[in-house]
């Protein structure tokens, strides 16, 4: 059997660094491995809306932009099949008859909804679409048939949700699902990259996002405002190098090679750490450095994503053949689950015949 | 704007007499009075299966036997559409983004989803498929745009629910779907025939049902063998007719004509339960006369029966043309909800040409 991995993300919003780092650099790689068969990843429209039922055209918009930031990122349509959620109807067919195997209970006891409904404030007015999401996703990962699924660790629940699921219709109406593995990041400092301001999650309505799409400038002007160590006041100061923002950011970005090409008076990240901890380094300089970086690294990002910019038509034109070459593949793991069910009933001719005896028998 | 009816059993057993007399006989006439531009009658095997997971062997055999029952009642597939709802993918893609609009505490209110999980002895392990049922029906209801729910009483809450949701989706995302009416029995006596033991409700765990495709024999055995009043011991005691259930089942299903028929001493219902009540009037007597008018009404629906089991294969054409004619419909509604949430991205060539715009216009 060969290795498939299935991922994707919301389109609620455009794409910003922390994305890059905790999926999206990833990905490629996974992409370009060549370990894997088939790779599948889903623009989950249909998600998005089961918390933005009231909002469609926000979840519209971002479709396109989510797609922009997957391409210009250099996932390779050749490679991998990107596609839109809710153009896959199987998806929903799925999700309904694992309904059948969870219960409300399970689903209450599920710590990711449980938290995920708290940060929402939904309280007692949980839409069913939301609370019920975990199984959506079941469907979404075995449909494709998917062994791996690249997720940070606070996913695993839902993973194991999926896995449940899984086990038990295979129990009940005999093997016609895969049962998928989570592949974690191989890098912690990746794990959530914190905002500018220092707050631990970056959000738009914050405004501390470095997003995929910024311009050269805007980068460079959220990079030289970023949060660092508040009582780090004069150069000579010694400063703080845990919870300082700048230096999050180079745990996750910065490699050797960068103090050669940026700045040479440093080997690496731990002798500009020392330095900063005994004073006499100022912010100033670490941030040109965490720029150069950044820059660095967004230059390409940034030229492809003009490149498809250029041309919309053709973007959807390639989410368009993923969904299709996506609907393909679900529809057979769909097949396989009908027939499992035995609920294939026009197809099934030796059951007709069966009964047309039984029936015939009893005059 | 049409009149469109939408209506169906979940296949978990032979139908019998109470369903007859509660809404089979009803659909008959519904069907032949003209007034209806469309009628859908649809077996619900999804729905059965969500408290039924385990044993789908179960609601697929009783699928066909469903199918007979409609047949030998005189649903003419000429005139309605039977289809099998599991074969119209399109319910489920409503029910998903339904489930969008509803929160888990409104589910929670809704009586007849309250009653129906105590009947089961669910207690705290519902399966999430049986909880989330009448946004389900809402989507049977509304794929078919119909106008008219011929139901009984107890199922007034699920159709309310059903117009909530029409109401929220309209207002949300445009009008898209039609707010159905319920249609009541116009008969109070055919509400609720109880078993043939007296107990209130038939079931096949209790041996109490008189099923439509019982032979000659088998009703006659179950009408002789009928709960009546437990203190008329002699033919001259005076006997209680309220609670009798073979008066129970003369007010369901005699009418005048009968007594020129087959007991042409008394001239209505009225003047025998009168006779009764006063004493000097015998069970067998009483029992007779209910088994030659049930006879009489059986009879031809046996005989369709035979001719339909004759040829099986023949049923099942009539259900796969049903439920493609049924699909067809559910399509076109699909479409327009598609439509008004603006999700059918592919379809949308000015969204796209005006993506392309502003995308353009931004360099």
């Amino acid at each position: 059997m060969g290795k498939i991995i299935l991922t994707g993300d919301r389109p609620t919003g455009k794409l910003h660094i922390g994305h890059y780092v905790g999926s999206l650099k990833r990905r490629v790689e996974l992409q370009n491995s060549g370990e894997f068969d088939e790779i599948f990843i889903m623009i989950a429209d249909a998600q998005a809306l089961t918390d933005n039922a009231d909002n469609p055209e926000k979840v519209r918009q971002n479709i396109i932009e989510v797609a922009l930031d997957y391409l210009s990122c250099g996932l390779d349509p050749e490679k991998c099949t990107l596609f839109i959620q809710s153009q896959i109807p199987e998806l929903t067919e799925l999700s309904f008859y694992f309904m059948n195997l969870v219960t409300v209970s399970r689903l209450q006891r599920n710590p990711t909804v449980k938290s995920e409904i708290a940060m929402r404030n939904f309280e007692t007015s949980i839409p069913v679409g939301f609370f019920t999401y975990p199984i959506s996703q079941a469907a979404d990962i075995t449909a494709f048939q998917a062994t791996t699924v690249p997720v940070g660790e606070d996913q695993e629940p839902m993973i194991e949700q999926t896995r449940e699921i899984v086990r038990k219709f295979n129990s009940v109406y005999g093997d016609a699902l895969v049962e998928p593995e989570i592949l974690l990041p191989n890098n912690k400092a990746c794990l959530r990259l914190p905002g500018t301001d220092g707050k631990a999650k970056m959000s738009k309505s914050l405004g501390n996002c470095i997003y995929l799409s910024d311009t050269e400038e805007e980068v460079k002007k959220k990079v030289m405002s970023m949060y660092t160590d508040p009582n780090h006041i004069q150069v000579s100061d010694p400063g703080e190098v845990e919870g300082n923002t700048v230096f999050t950011y180079l745990d996750a970005f910065c490699k050797d090679e960068d103090f050669g090409k940026y700045l040479p008076d440093y080997k690496n990240l731990d002798e500009l750490k020392d330095h900063y901890r005994r004073g006499g380094l100022g912010d100033v300089k670490v941030k040109r450095f965490l720029n150069s970086i950044l820059q660095a690294e967004l230059e390409p990002i940034r030229r492809r994503r003009k490149e498809y910019e250029a041309n919309i038509p053709y973007v959807y034109q390639i989410l368009k053949e993923g969904s299709r070459r996506a609907e393909a593949k679900a529809a057979q793991t769909l097949n396989g689950v009908k027939e499992a069910m035995k609920i294939n009933y026009f197809d099934d001719l030796e059951y007709i015949e069966e009964q047309a005896r039984k029936y015939k028998g009893q005059e």
